[in-house]
């Protein structure tokens, strides 16, 4: 197969489980981005409805860095792909529309391989609602994957951002804090690995819903964020770029009993994960006091004045154990 | 330097040549697209002032593949990335206004490297008069840099794509054919390297009009495409995709003396540069016969008619010398 094929073989199995445009949630009007050219020219061209705000962000996963090819099959890679950069956009408080995805990769990735990180991609890009419109194949000593994508806000609505957040507000968040860190942990230790297939697959295979940023938005989020560097380090972002302090309780930090059973079996203290560990993809955001929480989300502390720029707690003093996540390098 | 510091360092680079909006050129009216949310968020934002189709899409680099390190300063690779990216957007007919770039590379690239890029992807992003809203950073074991472009087709115009072309056409091109691939031969060989210095520079730095699509669809240009991977490959995709032939006339194509000199002494065709070589970025459109040709553009052929799929005639006959060019690797 050459380049052209593959590009082919690659855009057939994308679209197997796609629609034509993407599914809008059925209480919505319109779409205010509709597709006019897919794959196949030098751009992908969208319609553009006026009055529209659209949010568009890129993620890079490069082998040994943001993967291993040892532990995660091609078929979840594309999920965790798709997902992990949908979820930038997602926390914009935008639905996201459409990818573009680059893959670079060496010359003993067979075409299988290949094709089975694409039905990946296309599968999760349909469970969001999304489409793939175009990317770029090349060669690469290690793989390289980067997906672009844009979303929409809601008609109305603006784009939630990291600066927001106001002394008296809630801290929230939807989804799993510390079990891709954990798979990840499972995957580099003697732990029986089939036990803790629940934790790698949420490593391998972060679950986003893709509703949870428009909701939030609605619900009054003054900001948001989606945990991919460690519920601290991202916590930390808003707490900067809002000047605040915010305090993580950890009382109200929902441990899963697998999460407890491997960090007691790998010597790790749960807790410590569950505010360091990134990958999760799970997405906090920071609402009015007394706001009606949307579906799923989850208080999990609270946001304070702060007097010497944004700084994060936990049970209300400075976290001390590991100062960050930082993928796996 | 930590991640986020670089982040700031090279965002503080991007934006020394930047305006805080692009550029417009002056007879154009306001744009379709502003700028709500800069860099140092989950994802940029733009509003939509008027309805307009967008033009998207995206360019990987990877050292070794697309450049090597001791052939390109990070300035003018830069400048390469941002170029060359864009040239997709220009060859659909519109002009380009944002991108976001990823980039990852080793720890042997010290902090000097990453902010001569950011200088060179800025200094051209403003040239181009565009701005590079966001993008990721992360290591890898080699440099692996991604250009994803966002442009705008002008208010009642509809992009151009390679499916238009129609027997009677003429084809012509804006820019060089031939030189970047002569700068890699010359890059490559025993030659003396200051003596070729413009063609080593055509091979890092392509020069793009960032007006060339908008002006050729307005004469009516009824297919397009930029040369990426050599006129010969590249004119392909157009009579693939319009079902067409397409002959090029060599005696109209024309060989800059540089080029002519190098492959004298490369022992090399020129000609076959010209029709082969890639990385030039030339803007390749096909013109309905007797269309008054936009500044800039020089007729290289015709097209006709095919019966059995798209074709590529090189004076009347099949081209044998290269099948096609595939960068370097």
């Amino acid at each position: 197969m050459d380049e052209f094929e593959l590009i082919s073989a690659i855009t057939q199995t994308l679209r197997k489980n796609q629609p034509r445009q993407p599914q809008q949630p059925d209480s919505r009007p319109a779409p205010a981005l509709t597709l006019d050219i897919d794959t196949g020219d030098d751009a992908a061209a969208l319609s553009v409805t006026k009055g529209c705000t659209i949010v568009w962000s890129v993620d890079a996963f490069t082998e040994g860095v943001h993967f291993r090819r040892q532990w995660v099959i091609p078929l979840q890679l594309g999920h965790r792909v798709v997902a992990a950069s949908a979820a930038d956009v997602v926390a914009m408080g935008a639905t996201p529309n459409f990818a573009l995805i680059t893959l670079a990769c060496p010359a003993d990735v067979n075409q299988e391989w290949v094709l089975a990180l694409a039905e990946g991609l296309g599968s999760e890009a349909s469970a969001l609602g999304m489409q793939i419109v175009g990317g770029d194949v090349s060669v690469a000593s290690e793989i390289h994957i980067t997906s672009s994508v844009l979303g929409t806000v809601p008609a109305g609505m603006k784009p939630v951002t990291r600066a927001g957040a106001k002394a008296g507000d809630t801290v929230a968040i939807r989804g799993p804090l510390g079990l891709a860190a954990a798979g990840l942990a499972v995957n580099e230790s003697d732990l029986p690995q089939a036990a803790h297939q629940a934790l790698r697959d949420a490593y391998a295979y972060p679950k986003l819903e893709k509703n949870t940023g428009v909701n939030a938005a609605a619900a009054g989020a003054t900001s948001m964020i989606d945990v991919s560097d460690g519920l601290i380090a991202d916590a930390g972002h808003i707490a900067n770029a809002s000047n605040v302090t915010i305090d993580i309780a950890t009382r109200q930090i929902h441990l899963s009993p697998n999460l407890v059973q491997a960090a007691a079996q790998l010597g790790l203290d749960a807790t410590a994960l569950a505010l360091t560990g990134g990958d999760d993809h799970a997405i906090v955001a920071t609402f009015p006091e007394g706001a009606s929480l949307p579906e799923g989300f989850e208080v999990i502390g609270s946001v304070r004045e702060s007097s010497n720029g944004g700084k994060v707690l936990v049970d209300g003093a400075p976290f001390t154990q590991i100062g960050g996540y930082r993928h796996f390098s």
